[in-house]
């Protein structure tokens, strides 16, 4: 678990110092704190750093872009289990926003934008970067101090490539089996999302090829972001999931 | 199983006729199928009328402003098993909207916007209809024929007293069990969920009073939306569920 141990509001602090030492927040981060959270000298504020610490700190002084603290307190908290990659289709306008904040809230462990035959947005490079800053604003909400990777767009085949051995490999498909069913043994399940018009033969194919079996996730059909969200919450919060 | 009988885009025709009988959209739809979808005469339409009937249908004339068509073949869809009702906070800006999609597309029975000792956003009567019409848009595109109940936004008092006597009544708190130990054999399942800053002590002795129990999604702080999406995912899809 996740304990309450800090209050206040939580910044993201990826040199995290150790318990007794001083830091300082970057830039962007001491701006916010100073101007959006009204942060001042003496305020108990929490901390994460991207890679599974959080740490309970005192703010020892506040400018409009500088903010220097004093770690009373750092602890690790365990990845979730099983780490889970989204390689999905993106979804039009804010809906991929939606995707990344409510997967950063969850915990998942890397989204992958994936590029498919039927997509109608290609995700771009020069997107990464504002797509991470979403993973991480999600994550200071959620005080969940493991930031999910935002990989680079990739095709189908480079994504199928970084698959390790062991994973279980999952998509979503409307005529799927349950997700439980599918967990393996594996530490790590890869789920693949197509876009509207979903996945083509020759996708569907080679997720086959690859030991992928198709999940379903009820009657309806789900947008993008719904059966990303829907997958990531069975995967690690329902009965089979997470006891490991 | 809400089997994919029709093609095409789907529109709601709350009075949907019997099978070989003609009909028509009403204004709005008829626009919206015109002008966005370009809908023209021959063309194959799906049809749900919200409360768990499906229909194929076949264009028969269309204008700008309207449109006929004959139902060809009608089916009913069992509704999803628990029926869950969600009555929530309403969280700012877009992330209600957010969650009344998802929630639809999903397949919750209701939605019961509440009015909370923390609430920050206070939900307003007048906003109920705009609400309805997302819910429909979400179930037209997710095909989901049972639109969700837009309640009118109630007290927490008012909202338990609406609960019945053999329903499963859980709520949402980070220190709380898991969903899948809280449903019981009960069909109705009633999730409430808190503003960003949670329950108040009273609020939590008032629903644990009526049997509310706690149930944690992971050990992140998630937002509202976020909360009632997993709580809907695992209620409806999980090993436990649906299976009734």
């Amino acid at each position: 678990m996740n304990a309450p141990r800090d209050t206040g509001p939580c910044f993201y602090c990826p040199e995290l110092p150790a318990e007794g030492d001083a830091g300082s927040l970057d830039d962007e981060e001491a701006r916010h704190a100073s101007a959006s959270r009204r942060i001042r000298a003496g305020d108990s504020i929490g901390l994460i750093d991207g890679r599974g610490t959080r740490a309970r700190a005192v703010v020892d002084a506040v400018t409009r872009r500088s903010l220097s603290f004093t770690v009373h307190e750092r602890w690790r908290v365990p990845p979730p289990s099983p780490a889970i990659v989204v390689a999905t289709a993106v979804p039009k306008g804010e809906r991929f926003r939606t995707l990344i904040d409510m997967l950063s809230q969850l915990g998942a462990a890397a989204i992958v934008p994936l590029v498919c035959e039927h997509s109608t947005v290609k995700p771009r490079s020069s997107s990464v970067a504002r797509w991470r800053r979403i993973a991480i604003e999600a994550c200071k909400q959620s005080r969940n101090p493991h930031v999910p990777e935002i990989v680079e767009p990739s095709s189908l085949a480079d994504s199928l490539a970084r698959v390790g051995a062991g994973d279980a490999l999952i998509y979503a498909d409307a005529a799927g089996g349950r997700l439980e069913d599918c967990l393996g043994a594996g530490a790590r399940l890869h789920l693949y999302v197509g876009p509207e018009g979903g996945f083509s033969d020759g996708e569907k194919q080679r997720l086959a090829g690859c030991g992928a079996r198709p999940v379903g996730f009820g009657g309806n059909v789900l947008r993008v972001e719904t059966a990303a969200v829907a997958g990531v919450v069975l995967g690690l919060l329902s009965g089979g999931a997470g006891t490991q």
